[in-house]
């Protein structure tokens, strides 16, 4: 087995990981349930993967994380979004 | 700046990003607005990047992905038991 075809697969995986969970919260406006620290962990540690990648001078490492961090941000403002009009 | 000492951190947060949602769920006991195809995506990426690592001999990988798909296999378990119960 190509070990690179695995790691492409998980990337990719990787990179679509929060996009259901956006979707979701986009249609129900509703964000009770969602743990708010999850967003903030999941921003601040993609952040530093993005950092990293940037000083190794990784592209796979900036690109991946460029994505993850964009879904993980949008988490966060539809959060705040949808528990201030409660 | 040393970059291994980012991506150290940047790991240490990826390997605990799952966890305040486990906490939440436990305590909460309702998974509503919470994506159960996230964690059928996370569970299944976390997965191949433990194949991953364990095809290029990555003990870093091999014990990160170990966390991280434990907790998102914990998540798996808590949404198919609380959504039951409805």
């Amino acid at each position: 087995m190509d070990s690179e075809i695995v790691g492409i697969i998980a990337g990719a995986l990787s990179c679509t990981t929060f996009l259901p969970q956006v979707i979701k919260t986009w249609k129900s406006k509703s964000t009770k349930d969602v743990s708010l620290t999850m967003f903030l962990i999941a921003s601040l540690g993609t952040a530093l993967w993005l950092v990293y990648g940037i000083l190794i001078h990784s592209i796979s490492i900036i690109g991946t994380n460029i994505v993850v961090l964009f879904f993980s941000l949008t988490m966060l403002w539809l959060i705040f979004r949808y528990s201030r009009k409660k």
